[in-house]
C-alpha cells in the first residue's frame, strides 16, 4: 500500500534529477527482526540487553542510496513496547516511520509486529536505535551503513572499510536508571561502567593493562567481549566509520601513530581535515581516512576515552592488527591518549574544523524564523529536570503525528512554545530561580520557511558547571552556521561568526559549555520531528522540543501507526486519516 | 455509559433477590491510582518495585457487598504496559475488567488511563495484582476485602480484623527473571529471597535470632521492612484474612500457642474447623478466627514457612501484640515450626477438612461436559515449558474477549484443543516423549452448561519431582469436588471419592503431586476466563487454559478494552462491538 507510493517518490527523484542510480533501479531490501531481552557480556560482566535477531548490538543494515529498507519489526518483549528510530535518514514522506514513540507512532505493543518502510536517499554512516523511554541504553541499537548508488563513486579513495558503534554501558538496567532519575530525591545514575566499540568492552581490566598504571591485564575473555579486532593490510588506506550511540558519554577517538583524514559527518560530505583524533558526541557519525603507513611490525591501538565529565570509566581499546601479524599480538606502543576530559579549546578546534565539501548546497540566505532556545537545569516539585526556554518536555499518551494529523483537540496545549527567552538571564551562574514546569514543547512550521535555531547553553544547578549537549533534528539535516561562547546576543559580532559560506551540514550538533551554536534548516518535510539532547538520561529528563512541520501536507499515516490512544478511539469512532 | 448498565444489574439483583443491601442502597466507591516503579525496601534490601500512589503494597480496597469500584487506573511507567486483576471477583457482567492481558482486555499503554468498573457481589478475603508478564511478582498487589452489605450480619462473630497479604519476593528483577525462564539454555529462578507478610520481611536476618540456629538478630530496620506487628487485646476473638498473592511459594502460616478456626476460603463461608495451621497457597484467601486466649504477659510470633518445595527461604515473622505490653517486646516462646516442606499427609489433610458451610448452594448432580487436564513439564526445541494436555499455552497479540467478540478469522487456531488425554500417560515417570508445543488451549463453553475439570498431575521431566499446582479459575467460583492419588480414571472407585454433598466453592483448588483434582462449575458468566497455574513462573512457562464463555452473550466491550491489535484495526475498519 504504501510501497508503490515509496516507488513513485524514487521514480520521480530519478526523473527530476537523472542519477545515475535511477538507471541501475533501486532496491527493495528486505529485514525480518525480532526484538527481546536476553543475557549477554557486554563488557565481560553477564547483564540483560535488548537484542535483535539473538545479536547484540543488532544486524547491521547495508544498502546503496535510493534503495528501500523493509524491516518487518517484531517485538517479542514481554510487557514493553518498542520502536526504533532511523538516526539520520530523514524519511522524506514517511515520517511514521521514524520510530519515535509518542511522536511519529504508537510503541509495538508485545507480539506485534510493525513494518517499517523507508528510502535511504543519501549515501551514508548512519545507526539505529530504540527511541522508547531509555531502552537505547539497553542495548537497542545497530549500525546502518548506505553505499553510493550503484555506478556512482565516493568522492574519496579507499581500499578498505571498517566499522566502529561506539557506546557506553550501565550495570543497572534501564528500568533502575529511569526510576533513579524520576526519584524524589533525584539520583543521579553516575557515568557509565565501561565504553563499547561494536558492543564489546572489558570491566575491571585493561587489555593494555602494561601501560596502564593500576589496571589489571585482562584474563581470557568470553566471545562476546573479546577485543573488536580491525584487520588491515600496510600501505592501503582504509575508511573507519565512526558513530555513536552512549547514553551519556562524549567521546574521542584516536589510533597509535596514525593519522585521521575527516571525509564524512553524518551523512554529509566534509572539506578533509587531518587530524590526530576525533572527537564523537552522542548522535554523530564521522567517516576518516587512515592509511596504514606506520611500521608493519607492530599492532596499534584504537583508542576511545571520555571528553566533557570526569571519566571514572576506563577508555576502550581495539587492536588494528597489521597483517601478516598475529593479531593476539599486543601492541608494542601504548595505547594512545585521548585529550584532558576538560580540554574544551581541542573540543573546539576540532568541531569548528568541521566545513562543508565544496559541492554541498549551501543554506539560504536568510531566515524566515528564529527560534532561540535557552537550555537549563532546573527543580520541579523536588525532581530535577532539563528545561528549554523554562519548559521541560513530557511526551503524551497519544503520538502527535496521528493526533495532530486527525486534528484532535487534545493533541496540543493551547499556549504555544516561546521563541524567545530572556535576554537577561544570567547563563554564567546557576538560574536565579530554579523552578520550572512541564509542558509539551510543540513548534508549529509552516511548509519550506527557513528556521534558524539558537541553542543557548547555560549554567547548571550546581556552582561552575556546564554540560556538553549534542542536540540531534529528526527529518532533517540542518546547517551549522556557527558557535559562540558566552551568550548569544545576536549582534554584529555574533552574526559575523556566523558561517554562510560553506557550513557542514550535520544532524547532530553540540553546544559547549556557556556557549551557544546556530543552526538553520528548511521545514521541507511535513511531519513531527524531535529535536533533542542525545544524551538519554536528558532526553527523559526532558531535554528536547518537537516541530510540527506542515501537518497538513502529510500522506495517508498507516493505520499501524496510530492504533493506540486517542487516535484510535477517534478512528473507532468513525474519524477517517 | 457502562455505569448506568452495571447500575441497572445491581437493582435487577435487588428486584430478583431482595436482599437487605438493596435498601442501604449499594455505593459507588471511586479510586484513583497511578502505577509507577519506585525504589523500595520490602525486605531491607532496596530494589525495585511497582508500586501504587508511591505505596507498596498497594492500597487496600473495602467496600460493602453490592457496591460498585471504579479504580481510575494510570499507567505511570516508562515503558511497559500494564493491568490489575480483581483476584475472586467474579466479574458478573462485566468480563472486560477482569484484568487479564491478552485475554479480557489491551494492557494500558503508559500515559493512559483505564477505568476498571466493577460490582463486589460477595462478601469474602479478596485480593488484585498484575497479570501481565510477571508483573504480579514485581510488587503489583494489594488486599480487596468485602464487608456483608449493611444490615446484613457475617455467620460467626470477631470482635476485631487483622489482614495478611502474604508474598514472596526475589531480588533479581522481573525483566531478568522473564528471560531466564524463556532462555536456552533454561535457567531456573531459583527459590525466592524472602517471604513478607504484608510486603515486609527481613532478608538475611532473623527477628527471633535466638531460636534459629545460625541466623543473625535483625538490626534496626528501616520503616519498610519493620516486622508487622498485629496489636491484639486478650481474651478477644479476632478475624485473621490470609492471603497468598506469591510468585512461587507454597506456604503455611501458624500463631504461636494459638488454635486457628477456619471459617471462610476464597470469598465463601465454611464448615468451621480447628487447626494448629494452615496451608496458603498462591491464589487463596482464608479467614480465621484466632482467640487471644493465652497468656496475656507475652507477645507471640506469627510464623509462614514454605511448603511443597525443599526451602531455602527463611520463615517470615510477624508478632502478635497482646497490648499492653510494647510490641517491641520479643515473643517468650520460639516461633511455631510449621510442618515439613514435604508433609504431604498433613497439607492433604487440611485441604480435605475443608467443606462449604451449611446453606451454601450445592452443585449440580451431574454435568455436561469433562474436560481432564494433564498437566506436564515438556520440553520444545531447547526451552522448558509447562504444558496442558501436550499443548502449552501461549497468548495472542490481541486479547480474546475483543476478537471473539468481533468474530475475528485471526483469534483462535483452528483445532480446538483436546477434552482428553490419553489414559495410558504413565504420571508416576518422566514424560516418555518430552516434547511438546505451543498452541492457544482456547476451550469453548456453551452458555449455562455445567462442566467437571478434572486437574492431573504428573510426574516432571526429572525423575521422582511432581509439583503442587494451585490452579485459579477467573469469573467463577467452582466446587471442589474432591481429590486422588495417581492416575485419574474416573472409574467407580474415584466417583466414590467425589463429594456432591458439600463440596468448597472456591476459585483456587491445588493438585497434590502425582494427584488428580476434580472441580465443577456453571458457565453462566458470558466472558473470556483464564484458568492457570498461580505459580507466576508456572503461567509463564504456559501453564495454563482460556475458556471462551457463550460470547454471544457478553455485553458492549468498551472500547478502551479493545483499542490494540486487530480488534483495533477492525474497528477502525468500521467494524463493530
Amino acid at each position: 500500500m504504501r510501497l508503490p507510493l515509496l516507488a513513485v517518490v524514487v521514480l520521480l527523484a530519478c526523473i527530476v534529477v537523472v542519477r545515475p542510480w535511477c538507471a541501475a533501479a533501486a532496491k527493495a531490501r528486505h529485514f525480518k527482526w525480532e526484538i527481546s531481552n536476553m543475557f549477554w557480556s557486554p563488557d565481560c560482566e553477564e547483564k540483560v540487553v535488548m537484542g535483535i535477531n539473538g545479536q547484540f548490538p543488532g544486524p547491521t543494515i547495508r544498502a546503496r542510496a535510493g534503495d528501500t529498507i523493509h524491516v518487518e519489526l517484531k517485538n517479542a518483549l514481554h510487557t514493553e513496547g518498542v520502536v526504533i528510530h532511523w538516526h539520520g535518514i530523514r524519511q522524506i514522506g514517511t515520517p511514521w516511520a521514524d520510530g519515535t514513540a509518542a511522536i511519529s507512532q504508537c510503541a509495538i505493543n508485545p507480539e506485534e509486529t510493525f513494518t517499517y518502510r523507508f528510502v535511504v536517499d543519501k549515501p551514508g554512516t548512519y545507526f539505529y536505535h530504540g527511541h522508547y523511554g531509555m531502552q537505547r541504553a539497553a542495548g537497542l541499537y545497530g549500525s546502518l551503513i548506505v553505499d553510493v548508488a550503484e555506478g556512482e563513486e565516493e568522492p574519496f579513495k579507499y581500499d578498505g572499510e571498517l566499522s566502529l558503534l561506539l557506546s557506553d554501558w550501565y550495570h543497572e538496567s534501564i528500568h533502575t536508571q529511569t526510576v533513579a532519575l524520576s526519584s524524589k530525591p533525584f539520583r543521579w545514575i553516575g557515568e557509565p561502567q565501561s565504553l563499547l566499540i561494536n558492543g564489546r568492552g572489558q570491566f575491571n581490566c585493561s587489555l593494555a593493562a602494561a601501560h596502564t598504571p593500576g589496571a589489571e591485564q585482562c584474563a581470557a575473555v568470553s566471545r562476546q567481549c573479546a577485543p573488536v579486532v580491525l584487520s588491515v593490510q600496510p600501505n592501503k588506506t582504509y575508511r573507519l566509520r565512526v558513530a555513536s550511540t552512549t547514553s551519556l558519554a562524549s567521546l574521542n577517538l584516536a589510533v597509535g601513530n596514525h593519522k585521521l583524514t575527516v571525509v564524512e559527518a553524518d551523512g554529509n560530505y566534509v572539506d578533509p581535515f587531518v587530524v590526530d583524533d576525533i572527537d564523537v558526541y552522542s548522535g554523530d557519525s564521522y567517516s576518516v581516512l587512515l592509511t596504514t603507513d606506520q611500521d608493519t611490525s607492530s599492532n596499534y591501538w584504537v583508542s576511545v576515552g571520555v571528553r566533557g565529565r570526569l571519566p571514572k570509566t576506563a577508555p576502550a581499546l581495539a587492536v588494528m592488527n597489521y597483517r601478516p601479524n598475529r593479531a593476539s599480538r599486543l601492541p608494542a606502543l601504548a595505547p594512545p591518549a585521548t585529550p584532558a576530559w576538560d580540554d574544551y579549546e581541542h573540543s573546539k578546534a576540532f568541531t569548528y574544523r568541521i566545513r562543508a565539501r565544496a559541492g554541498t548546497q549551501p543554506p539560504p540566505a536568510t531566515a524566515d524564523r528564529r527560534i532561540e532556545l535557552l537550555n537549563t537545569q532546573n527543580r520541579m516539585d523536588g525532581y530535577i529536570r532539563w528545561s528549554i526556554n523554562n519548559v521541560s518536555m513530557v511526551l503524551p499518551a497519544t503520538p502527535y503525528l496521528g493526533s495532530l494529523k486527525l486534528g484532535l483537540k487534545s493533541a496540543l496545549a493551547a499556549a504555544r512554545p516561546a521563541d524567545k527567552f530572556d535576554r537577561g538571564y544570567d547563563v554564567t551562574r546557576p538560574p536565579a530561580n530554579p523552578n520550572t514546569t512541564v509542558g509539551d514543547n510543540v513548534y508549529v512550521l509552516a511548509h519550506n520557511t527557513t528556521v534558524d535555531v539558537v541553542l543557548q547553553n547555560a549554567n547548571a544547578l550546581a556552582h561552575n558547571v556546564s554540560e556538553v549537549h549534542p542536540w540531534h533534528l529528526h527529518g532533517h539535516d540542518f546547517w551549522v552556521l556557527g558557535y559562540g561562547d558566552g551568550a548569544y546576543r545576536g549582534d554584529a559580532a555574533d552574526e559575523a561568526r556566523l558561517n554562510l559560506r560553506d557550513p557542514p551540514l550535520r544532524n547532530t550538533a553540540v553546544i559547549f559549555p556557556y556557549g551557544w551554536t546556530v543552526l538553520r534548516f528548511v521545514a521541507d518535510n511535513p511531519g513531527v520531528w524531535a529535536f533533542h539532547c542525545h544524551i538519554e538520561p536528558h532526553l527523559h529528563m526532558g531535554m528536547g522540543v518537537i516541530f510540527a512541520e506542515a501537518i497538513d501536507r502529510v500522506g495517508k499515516v498507516p493505520k499501524e501507526a496510530v492504533s493506540c490512544g486517542a487516535t484510535a478511539s477517534a478512528l473507532m469512532a468513525g474519524d477517517h486519516l
